[in-house]
């Protein structure tokens, strides 16, 4: 069952897009933003480089390339994230500092890297090593968000408020917010791979496809703009307990939370920072960059409540999404058939299950085909910094 | 629509009953016992006491009696738990550091506090005054739950090992464990008056019957026990990653944390603290103590998985239950038809509703009334200081 | 060279005199005023009743008392505080949760450890054994000072404000400040048993008399009055960086500082608290209870500085002091020829040389016998719960 | 009293050597090294080349060249270090995030600010310019200081312990050591003009030169070796509370410190970093990289003690010293006619003045005309990233 010709073409060709799409981001900055890690959260942006190139090495290259040489024993060590199965790692938090090996070392790596895998796969190979490459991509596409968003943490927190490119912002339609009806019913959950068109690809968490039961809801068509988030904030939405979750007044408070993130007030009106810099915010534009906290506060100020994810996937067909990710009330957990695989791999999404909230739909970092109905986003619910929107329900 | 004698003097008999089991249990204390707070998350028994009288003189007397004069105007300030609607409090963490008012002055509160209930129950009233009684009667139920689990914990926590009572151990059967079916399909989930005989009152987090579909699966019937736990310990349970969430092994590396709460390894046995002092682990005794990190990491390592709490509530007349919590796989979430009740009330459930996991099923401590199949209790992941076990499913 | 009938007579008065002090002031408070400890730098009454007791069992009865049987095997555990040549110790932040033995149980303990010693002072013995009863009593008097102090921490946190006595107030004389000169020369410095009258005892820490030189300088006779500070504050004081050390501007802008502690601002005038409640402050009275960082910082906004440790003793015998303790400007560092005892009894002074502030002088809280001009007091400069005050130099 | 033309043409010539010198060692970096902050006690190289140069701007340029243009005026805020009277600054512990302005930028300030010093230079003026610029070179030679060893602690912490230069070690000469005798009496300790040949200027903490009595005492030529140090940790250093200042101990306990900073066991013998990369530790190089804590702790350990910084200053004619910095036993203290200059610059060292220990000598990271007996260097006593090594006395 070797993998055809027309199939190792394409995934070749795959295999150069995915990795060129990384460098085509990271080559906007210099060489001095690549290295902070501003937060514990976020990395910086040579070590996504890095630890992208170091999945293709450590799954792949050291078992099916025979012969393999590592480019460099050290990284296995420096460039590990979480994967307790595949050896000891660099404590998270000091990422940032590691100026060495240099940018160019990294991108050395990545080079050789590539060289190696683009070998293999001109030769023959079984389906086994095709789902680890896909896999392996896949993974690289999820860091190119986190890079995006870690790298607009990193310029948004500096007062000088680089530029690094014209930034797309996404403006609402205009019209006035519309309702869909979704009728009570079992309906079925998770990935099915002949009614999901454009992708055969899935992560083990979208697995187990399954029932549930739906309640009649209508759910918005649009999502909620910076406009309307605004009438929370002047309506006392930061000042008024009542509206939230005990963790997240507290949240508010211990951080001084007063806007979403990147908001600052200058003179009576609102600016923003983006990838352009600092600029006006544009009114129209759909809101992001709100916790759930933020979200469930907003939803309940304005009498209606957060999709569950359930919800949210039952009515994906029926309403506009996909600029940007959407908090969803349900807790990242298992799927009732949802299985671990073995080995580190394993480790991938499933030790996350716990204090988390699942989000929907996709945002403006998020790579073209992991934008499917049955993707799971999670973050833990006091996150402002990926492109989180909100979506109402009633 | 006046409640009326028969009514009137069955509450008299429950508000009395309820007010003197919360003093039968302090009661076995001494002064100094009453004080401290030897970690954030749990009390001193003398708020305990003053809190739950608070409730009744803030949510009733003052509303309902009619000439009211407060104790002390001060208790407001000190007793308030969290219901920010309700005016300002002290810090929870300084709870610990109150001498004063002394558990002499605490005590005389109540009586005077129970009097006026009690007066008032004399005379003519209408439901809405009989439901906040019951609603204070049961909260009063839960902090003397939490009163038993905070003195265990203080007491615990003294290398001296205080005992203060006979503490009844609940024994395994000594059976194997069997197993039950539960059969796909769509069930109703939460509370319906007519169907709980033990108990014609519920909170409002059980509230909102509705749907739910259920997969194919089968419940043991016996909670885990200590000896199955220590073939986990022994197993280096603690000691492998790959079983746990990553928070927590997080945990258990910050917390050092290498067996349940209270136990002790003594000359290669284990012992571990109770009401009635140090004393050797009885191997047969249901396991408890334990966090949803611990539960879900032992579940992982035997091969099967935790319960949902909606399979747990269609699985619960099929199965023993009510000597110990069971920890779920369910966030602590609101039901689809939750909503919560106008003015300071409203913050009694629903403002938790995040972090937090759903645990079924009663306690030791819990009070027989509380013991119902659609009580969801809930607490953070890493809390083993509830009397907290382990129910597997496959 | 026993020692004498008349000796061991004095000895044993003095004994029992300084034991029953210590009571005397703890007879003052509820049982649950003897538990908590507020803050970790302060003891709980409970802990400083019993610690004070283990040092006479610990370095005395068992050594000195032949087939002498301790009260209880786990005190030495409990109530050892800091001397880690003399075995494991509680945790210090437990201190307050132990509730365990109670108070009934070490009021016991004293009056079994006070039984064998007197037993054991009407025996012949030698100087050795009088030298480590005399060190113990002094210890107990520190102790004293400490309990009055963190009993007053402990109240003057509870927003209620307990009274417990009738407080004397330290007024100043109401006389215009005058100022004393001293030459510029060579002094000596630390104790000498024929100059000090009024005390045949002193710590390790006073001995090794040297000399020092001392350069001109004139010294307030009088210390600064509430008054006096009283219009720091009003002149910006605890909002101008400039007048501070930066350590002492970090300090108050971390923990808001903005006044004395136990100062409180009401309707336009300053109350504070005291041993017989809240009061008003009365603006003659002799300041206390600021920090280091706020003496130096008066200082420099009066234009003035405050004395080292040396200018003070020097001065001693000419200005009027025993009120409050005097910050100094010197580091709590070893006279040139301080010696360490052997064994736990060298931990009670020597470990301690590192950043701490010397005191001079008295408090009202000092006993007497401690009132003597080479005494070396010292604390942490950011610390305001002892009665310290401000001394003026130029 | 204008400056002639001979010591403008000195001036000159040390200004452009000064600053030169500075670039000499981080032209030895790579771009990424310029950039993080990996602990809130040292800086990033880049902010040490902007901060110097925004001293010069700052306070001279500012007010001394008549209409000047600021390079670019975001950096008054953020280059300024601690200047609280010269306006807002960046908040400290985010000087690594700050990848803009560039590394090139920061290069393109410095050489526009030299170009205006040099033009100012050329002009005529008064000597109170040429104070400034005296003392701004004083300042950027203590920064070319904490320069090094700020990038040492960086490159040091990395795993792959990179190499920038050839380190030269210090080697003790092999003889043994040898004690000075000084003789008791009245000595003038500060800074004097006329005796201090090598030097015409010194730091406002030296000034005030005044008389101290000193005891008899020895003082070894020699500073401790690796080797000396090795023996103290074999005999058990480490593990023994009795030779330790309290906090000193607690350091070490809560740091897990078991030896100098940047020293690693491997296979039994002793490696450490240095600016040559990782490499085996020479037993008869002069120790450094030890805290004030451990430093004591040696002494105290062999049955000696520190100097004063009076002894050593003394001391200083008759003993090696300039290659390592010495910890002293005396707080880094105001001296009696110590005088804080008015604005701005007087925070430049009164305000530091607590809590921190005096350090004598000089490192082979110090500039040469540092190395004067009479400079007053001060450092917290945990610090161990400071060329720091131990002196002793008997």
């Amino acid at each position: 069952m070797l993998i055809d010709n027309q199939e190792k073409t394409d995934l070749l060709k795959l295999f150069c897009e995915v990795r060129r799409e990384t460098e085509d981001f990271t080559r906007l900055l210099k060489i001095e933003d690549y290295i902070p890690q501003p937060v514990i959260f976020a990395s910086p942006a040579k070590w996504h480089l890095a630890h992208t190139t170091w999945f293709f090495e450590n799954f792949i290259l050291k078992t099916f390339y025979s012969g393999y040489k590592e480019f460099d024993e050290d990284f296995a060590f420096l460039f590990n994230s979480y994967y307790k199965q595949a050896g000891k790692m660099l404590f998270r938090a000091d990422r940032g500092n590691m100026t060495r090996p240099s940018v160019d070392e990294v991108y050395a790596y990545r080079a050789y890297v590539d060289r190696h895998i683009e070998e293999l796969l001109k030769e023959s190979f079984l389906p086994d090593l095709e789902e680890l490459i896909v896999l392996g991509l896949n993974h690289e596409q999820q860091h190119q968000e986190l890079l995006k968003t870690d790298v607009k943490y990193l310029l948004g927190h500096n007062p000088i408020f680089p530029s690094i490119l014209e930034d797309n912002l996404v403006q609402s339609n205009g019209e006035l917010p519309s309702w869909k009806s979704i009728n009570e019913g079992v309906y079925e959950i998770g990935y099915a791979q002949n009614v999901e068109s454009n992708s055969d690809f899935c992560f083990d968490n979208e697995q187990g496809r399954h029932k549930v039961y739906i309640h009649d809801f209508e759910i918005r068509n649009e999502l909620v703009t910076n406009a309307e988030y605004i009438e929370f904030m002047e309506d006392g939405g930061y000042e008024r307990p009542e509206l939230w979750l005990d963790e997240g007044w507290t949240w508010c408070e211990e951080n001084s939370i007063k806007s979403p993130l990147y908001w600052h007030k200058k003179k009576d009106s609102w600016w923003h920072f983006t990838f352009s810099g600092f600029c006006q915010l544009p009114l129209n534009e759909i809101l992001c960059h709100v916790s759930y906290y933020e979200a469930e506060a907003f939803a309940r100020w304005k009498g209606y409540r957060l999709p569950t994810e359930f919800e949210w996937e039952v009515a994906a067909d029926s309403i506009s999404w996909g600029k940007r990710w959407e908090w969803t009330n349900s807790a990242y957990l298992p799927y009732p058939k949802y299985k671990i695989a073995e080995g580190a791999i394993g480790e991938y999404n499933g030790k996350f299950m716990i204090n988390q909230m699942t989000l929907r739909g996709a945002s403006c970092a998020t790579s073209k085909n992991h934008s499917r109905k049955t993707y799971r986003n999670f973050f833990h619910p006091h996150y402002q910094w990926q492109f989180s929107g909100i979506r109402l329900v009633k």
